[in-house]
């Protein structure tokens, strides 16, 4: 039974990983209704002007500025409806001086014509309408490229698709796009006690959980999960697990409780690859490693399922992200008081899960093998190296869990 | 062309939306692995002690507490090691007294012994193990069912899912589990000048937009949006595609940008079914509707693209979710000082896009007709009736949009 030889802070731990993950440049065609959370592959420079066409801004009248000049409500400007301009077709007709057409919001403006006047500055009397007001040239058009400028980069390659974005590619016609794939993550899990699901369990076991909390992780930040199932708590199975690496972009596994088993992996990582850290100052969690194996990055997760869990968050997350090349997590972070005095002393970061009720802060008291004290928390706070007291009433920031 | 008749509040039309919709009742069995972010269908009521044995909670000597009294660094117990118990199996011989076993992290306690004692207080030679300190009974044994009591309800009814839920599952021998189905949403689009991706654009045409940015957002808030196509722009068409609101939990129609459009659909509406509220006091969206057709609820989306997208997050989202089942978005909010000064009057609430740049907000100024302000903002800001001038370095409260 080895001791970890040193603790690497919080901090370093994160510096390491994200020095030594690499963004992913594969990329795939998405139709455009799967394309909104995903990261584009392709600048998007504008085709066309959008809108292509002049277009009216209002429901009204179309027609020559210089007829309606001194219009007002004493003496309108009076001019003959030729016609109408719908939206999405184009009236033809030449529209002369005294002349107008009736037009609808969003609808190309006719040739000639130069203004739009509002349906609610006329008044209409049988084909004739009377203009109470003297209409600048370019009132209420709103110019072809107004939107989006031919030519114009619109969208740069690497950009998070938010709806809004999504419906910038449809105003430009893409029916589909190309995104950066998504990183494929390898998880297993390894542990003597670790039993699958639909079995009944034996004497001593347990059933895997941290596979299924690690792959829920990686889904909601960008990644696809790949449960590869239980691996024999051998060196030899270890090693042919982990051997295969590099078909992944990353690789999780999640150990066995007991030191016998985390040292496993870890020899099995300083003998194929590279162990970049191993102990991290941070309760729970200590027992956590990263490291590289043909160029893959590679973590070996606590066995007991809140450590596991807390540190896939800690970690993994913005491994993951920057991996999959999305922004990093936003999380809401709200400041409430403590409902109690607590202690906690430790000389690592501990990560502390809370439940907040009626906007004060609980804390969900459980043992690091317990599952049950992620289940029931809103969220966490950190209480630094060298901080073990927080009092009654005292503010404390908590990042809460749900999105 | 009709002017709306009178404008609903931004309150009032939120509480009709809720007050309508009803939270979906259908369920469907999925795999743990599709569990996350789901609601569940089923309470969770524990079906075996969990952890199932009594386990050490540190590696080292499980022992009878007994052996230890008065043991001391100068007085050690000295005891005899009879075997290993690992983790994952279990330890059958008797352990008597005077005697103890190597324990590991997580396995069981076998029986008989009721402490363990750390490995760093202890030292080996050969078979024997000095004990330098006198152990309680009890002493790192985490009991059976210390996570969670066998015909505890852990989970119920109606809570949404997360990582953490997913692994309290797991841990129960969960394979699939009930939750309740995402709610089904039929989207059409009309107008006239709307057409579809994957043809060339016909005079006074623009690609239909809207029906991408919506089935985004049904998207992101657990919603299956089914894409229905462009709806011819007549009483009839659009009557005989509404008339299939039953098959959807929500039907959302964007509207063509011109009054003539709007009112075809309220018409229908008002037909075959029931209007709720139409026009909203909100800028840009002013031309939203909502209504029922055979108890399913429709909202009438506005045709311009930021607006319907705007309307989208303001109405459709929360009546969205309360369907689903899911709790409330929880978009992170942040404080920022005004970049410039802005003024905007206007005698409804206004949703403002803003770009958050070193640290301050500045307006993303487009027309509602333009899909671009949407595209590039980071949040927007709310902007009450009433206020309409802020003010440069002002504090603005802004909602992100990014998750």
């Amino acid at each position: 039974m080895k001791p970890f030889e040193e603790l690497t802070s919080l901090e370093e731990a994160m510096d390491l990983i994200l020095s030594n993950v690499e963004r992913i440049d594969r990329f795939e065609k998405v139709d455009l209704e799967y394309a909104d959370g995903r990261v584009l592959y392709e600048d998007v420079d504008v085709p066309f002007d959008v809108p292509p066409f002049d277009r009216s801004a209002m429901d009204g009248y179309a027609l020559h500025a210089s007829d309606t000049l001194n219009g007002s409500e004493e003496t309108p400007a009076v001019l003959r409806i030729t016609g109408k301009q719908h939206t999405g077709d184009l009236f033809e007709d030449i529209i002369g001086l005294g002349e107008c057409v009736e037009i609808s919001t969003g609808a190309p403006i006719p040739n000639g014509v130069d203004a739009v006047v509002m349906v609610e500055y006329t008044e209409t009397e049988g084909n004739l309408v009377k203009v109470f007001k003297e209409v600048k040239p370019g009132r209420n058009i709103a110019p072809a490229g107004e939107d989006m400028k031919k030519g114009h980069r619109v969208l740069k390659v690497g950009e998070y698709i938010t709806p809004g974005k999504v419906g910038t590619l449809a105003a430009l016609g893409y029916e589909n796009v190309k995104v950066y794939e998504r990183p494929q993550v390898g998880v297993y899990s390894s542990g003597p006690e670790i039993a699958p699901q639909g079995q009944e369990l034996g004497p001593g076991e347990i059933y895997d959980i941290n596979s299924f909390t690690i792959s829920s992780v990686i889904k909601r930040n960008g990644g696809v999960p790949l449960r590869m199932g239980i691996v024999p708590d051998n060196y030899e199975s270890i090693k042919e697990s982990i051997r295969e690496a590099s078909k992944f972009d990353l690789v999780v596994l999640s150990g066995g409780s007991s030191v016998g088993s985390r040292d496993l992996f870890a020899d099995v990582v300083q003998e194929i690859g590279e162990i970049l850290f191993h102990g991290v100052r941070v309760k729970p969690g200590k027992p956590t490693l990263f490291g590289k194996i043909d160029g893959t990055p590679i973590f070996g997760m606590p066995g007991y399922p809140t450590s596991c869990l807390n540190n896939s968050y800690v970690f993994l997350t913005p491994g993951l992200r920057k991996i999959a090349r999305l922004p990093p997590v936003n999380r809401r972070e709200i400041t409430v008081k403590m409902g109690h005095r607590m202690e906690s002393k430790s000389d690592r970061e501990q990560f502390i899960t809370v439940r907040i009720r009626e906007g004060k802060a609980f804390r969900v008291f459980k043992h690091s093998g317990d599952i049950t004290s992620m289940t029931h928390a809103d969220g966490f706070m950190i209480l630094p190296i060298g901080k073990s007291i927080i009092k009654e009433g005292e503010p404390v920031q908590v990042t809460l869990f749900n999105d």
